[in-house]
C-alpha cells in the first residue's frame, strides 16, 4: 500500500520509521518543514516527500499532527485523498475530532477510523522519533462509523508496528480514561515539581521523585490545547483527585492513623487487583 | 571492623549484603523472626546469628528498623553496645528520631550519626534485599553530635556499599525535603489510583499512569507512620500541592488556555533548570 505520513514530529516520524523497518509499504512523507522531510527522506524514514499529486496515491493516510491542525489539513487537502482511502488521526482526543472527521470523510469520499497510539517521550520532534517507540504499546482504535475492514487493515498494520494491544472503543470511553491515565498525570506532575521545594531536591530524591515528576517536562502549547478539548471529563478527574489528596491531607491533619492507613491500604488494594 | 546490622528487612538485608559483596568487615544479623536469620546465613549474608553477646563486639550497629523500633531497640539494648561505637538508624524521618537518639547515646556512651539511604522497591522484606539496592543512590547524614571521625567512618562505609551521593544535613532540612521527594509523592500516588477509572485502566494507559502510580503499591503501616512523624513538612507541601492542582483546575475550568499554559511551562522550565 502507499501510506502517506503527515507531521514528523516524534509521532509522525516513529510511524514512518515502523513502517519502513516492519513492513513493504510505500511512505508518502509531508511536514510543514521541509529541511524535515529531507531529513527523514535521507535516513530512509520516507520513500518520497509528498506533494497534492501522490497524497491522492495514498491508500491509507496517517494524520500525525495536533488535533485542530489535523482537521485543517483534512479540510485544506481533502479534494485530494482518494476516495476510499483510510484517513486517521492519532490524537489524544476524540469526541472533538471524530464526528468532524466523520464530517469530512462524508464530504470527500474517504473513511475515517479515530485512532490513539498510547506511546511518547518527554522529548519531541522528529529527531526524537524511533521504529521501536511503539513496541508493546497500546493502539486505540474509535471506529466511529468506518468500515471493519478499514478496523482491520488499521489494527493490522498497528500489531506489524508492534503495538502490543489494539483497544476498541468509542470516542467518550476514550476521553473518559484518557483524562485519568494521560492528562491527569501531566496536571498533576506539574502541580508537584511547583512546589518551592523542588529546586533544591538533588541529594534528597529517589525512584519516587523521578516517577512522579517526569512528565512535568511537558510541552506546554499542545497540553493546554489536550486539557481544554477534553475539559470536562478532565475536571471530573481533576476534582476526584483534590477530594482524595483532601481526604489524606485531612486525616494527617487529625494525626488519624487509622484513618490515614485506611486511605493507603485502599490504594494498595487497587495495584494488587490490578497486578501492579 | 565488626558490623551489626539490626532488623533484616529490604534496606537491612540489602546493607547485610552490600557490606558482605563490597566489604571485609565481619557482619552481625540481628532480625525479630529466626527462620529469617537463618536464611541470612545459610545466604552468607551475615557472618553470624547476634546475640547480646556479640552486640558487645560491634564497631558498627546499623538499625534498620522502623522509627520508633528503632528507638526501642536502643532504650532495651543500649547496654549491650560498646562504648564509643557507631550506633546510625536508617530512617525517613529525623527530627523525630535524632535528639532521642542522641540522648541514649550520652546514657549508653556510644556515639549516634542520623543516616537516611534514599533507596527502596514496591517490595519488601529480606527476600527483596539486594547488595545492588543502593548503586548511585543518595545517602543523606544528619551528623546531629557526632564527631568528624564517626562520619568519615559511615560515609566510607556507604560509598563502598556504592551509594553515588553523600548528603550532611540537619533534621530539620531533612524532613523538608523527604516531606516533598518522597512523602508527597507516595500521597499523591494513592490520591491518583482511587479514582474510580482506575481498575479500568488497562488498554488506555501509558508511562505516565506507570509512572505516577508506581508508589501506590505502599505499605499502609509504615507509611501511615512516616505520615504522622513529619506531620507540619509534609501539611505544608500537602497545602502547596493542592493549591497548584486547584490553580491548573480553575484555569481549565475558564477556559484559560493562556493560564494553563503559563502554569505548565512554569513546570517545564523547573524541570530544565534541574537539567531533568
Amino acid at each position: 500500500m502507499n501510506i502517506a505520513v503527515v507531521g514528523l514530529g516524534i509521532i509522525g516520524g516513529s510511524f514512518a520509521k515502523a513502517l519502513k523497518k516492519y513492513t513493504d509499504h510505500h511512505i508518502i512523507g509531508i511536514n510543514r518543514t521541509q529541511s524535515v522531510l529531507e531529513i527523514a527522506l535521507e535516513e530512509k524514514a520516507i520513500d518520497e516527500i509528498g506533494t497534492e499529486e501522490s497524497l491522492k496515491t495514498a491508500d491509507v493516510v496517517i494524520l500525525a499532527l495536533y488535533p485542530q491542525a489535523a482537521i485543517s489539513f483534512i479540510e485544506k487537502n481533502g479534494q485530494h485523498i482518494k476516495k476510499g482511502a483510510i484517513v486517521t488521526d492519532s490524537s489524544g482526543i476524540k469526541r472533538e475530532i471524530c464526528p468532524r472527521m466523520v464530517e469530512l470523510s462524508k464530504q470527500f469520499g474517504f473513511e475515517f477510523v479515530g485512532s490513539h497510539p498510547m506511546a511518547g517521550k518527554e522529548t519531541n520532534g522528529f529527531e526524537s522519533s524511533e521504529a521501536e517507540l511503539f513496541e508493546g504499546a497500546s493502539y486505540i482504535i474509535t471506529p466511529c462509523e468506518a468500515s471493519g475492514e478499514a478496523v482491520r487493515t488499521l489494527s493490522d498494520l498497528a500489531l506489524k508496528m508492534r503495538f502490543g494491544t489494539i483497544k476498541i472503543t468509542d470516542p467518550e470511553e476514550h476521553d473518559r480514561m484518557i483524562a485519568f491515565t494521560s492528562q491527569l498525570p501531566h496536571v498533576l506532575a506539574c502541580a508537584y515539581v511547583l512546589s518551592p521545594c523542588c529546586l533544591n531536591h538533588k541529594g534528597f530524591s529517589a525512584g519516587s521523585y523521578k516517577d512522579v515528576s517526569r512528565v512535568a517536562n511537558i510541552n506546554a502549547v499542545l497540553w493546554s490545547e489536550l486539557f481544554l478539548e477534553n475539559r470536562e471529563p478532565l475536571i471530573k478527574e481533576l476534582d476526584t483527585l483534590i477530594d482524595n489528596i483532601h481526604a489524606i491531607t485531612d486525616a494527617v491533619k487529625a494525626n488519624d492513623k487509622e484513618a490515614i492507613e485506611q486511605l493507603l491500604e485502599a490504594a494498595h488494594k487497587t495495584k494488587e487487583k490490578l497486578g501492579e
